[in-house]
């Protein structure tokens, strides 16, 4: 691994614990023993490491999420990407969702645009293909309830509509996808999904 | 009805059938036989017009929700006040949506408070109501999913999510709503509500 990408992922890793504000050109420095001024041959200014370590982060999450091809059926699909996402959030002090969208914007859009792209067209598949073998209800609209999915995602990431002292981003997600998942499916999804959660490990409750 | 009034009812008429772009003073003075003169005896200006009427208007809203109080079950209140949004969205222009976001802010303000506030309290107790019936699942977050609701409604209006030209309103609060109500009942809610939208005549099509 090159400096730079040994700058990026020590910044992600600092970022995903303390969030962006609390984490300085110097924290990173020291944390990889190299001096301030070999970050700034790399990067213009901290906006830079930010939108480029998200970046980065959201490269992996795509190559993550190719690798559910070789799943049984859409409720499975479904839940794993989910499990993806909560272990994600498991993972991510609340303040560095909250930064990015008060002061990396540009961070913030490149996230945003995985989840309104990539991230929407993934769920209308699964829906397509839910609707197929039974398991998800017949006459669900895809295009519309892949944009419902994608908001929910955003909406359990926005401290104006669950302010972080009151609600828990995890456990709101949680509660969302339960709702979700819940309104498309058949009664045999439904069983599906009862059993598939018993067997993967989601953790109920998160650090934060 | 003083003419501060009328002025009021015939200018909330016009922006249901054409949106506000489309209307202007001289076209609610022509449907009143008033002079432009005299609307701007008790109005600033088009968007103190636009403001008052909505505000007019939320009023209303209020009063017929109050009017469900009377009814068997929280199946049957959430269907009611579905009905009362769809009957709105069948009288609404979708221009009106579209151009109180973007050119009269207050307006939307008092709209989304509304929303916010009364609709999203309306909900909590519903999702309360419903548990304790038995017709709503166990284990239910009612604020989490009352948040859920109401940003169904605010999504459906959106265009960038939602774009005019390939998505209707109304067709998408439907489906939304057909989603959130599925996601919450148990399988006896379910019955009730099979049962109960066939009873009530919601429009399947609206007229934009």
């Amino acid at each position: 691994m090159d400096t730079k990408e040994r700058i990026l992922r020590e910044g992600t890793a600092l970022f995903k614990k303390y969030g962006v504000r609390s984490v300085t050109m110097d924290d990173i420095a020291r944390e990889l023993s190299i001096s301030k001024k070999t970050i700034y041959q790399f990067f213009k200014d901290k906006d830079e490491v930010v939108t480029l370590a998200m970046k980065d982060f959201i490269e992996q999450e795509k190559e993550e999420y190719a690798a559910l091809i070789d799943v049984k059926n859409a409720v499975e699909e479904l839940a794993l990407i989910t499990k993806c996402i909560l272990e994600d959030l498991d993972d991510i002090n609340p303040s560095l969702i909250f930064d990015l969208q008060k002061y990396h914007p540009k961070a913030w859009a490149i996230i945003k645009e995985f989840q309104n792209n990539f991230l929407r067209k993934a769920v209308v598949r699964n829906i397509e293909n839910g609707i197929k073998e039974g398991i998800f209800r017949d006459g669900l609209d895809p295009e519309v309830l892949a944009v419902l999915r994608v908001q929910q995602i955003h909406m359990a990431c926005d401290n104006q509509l669950f302010p972080l002292d009151k609600f828990s981003i995890y456990d709101t997600h949680m509660k969302l996808f339960d709702h979700y998942i819940n309104g498309i499916v058949t009664e045999k999804g439904k069983e599906y999904y009862n059993n598939f959660l018993r067997q993967i490990d989601i953790p109920t409750t998160n650090h934060y």
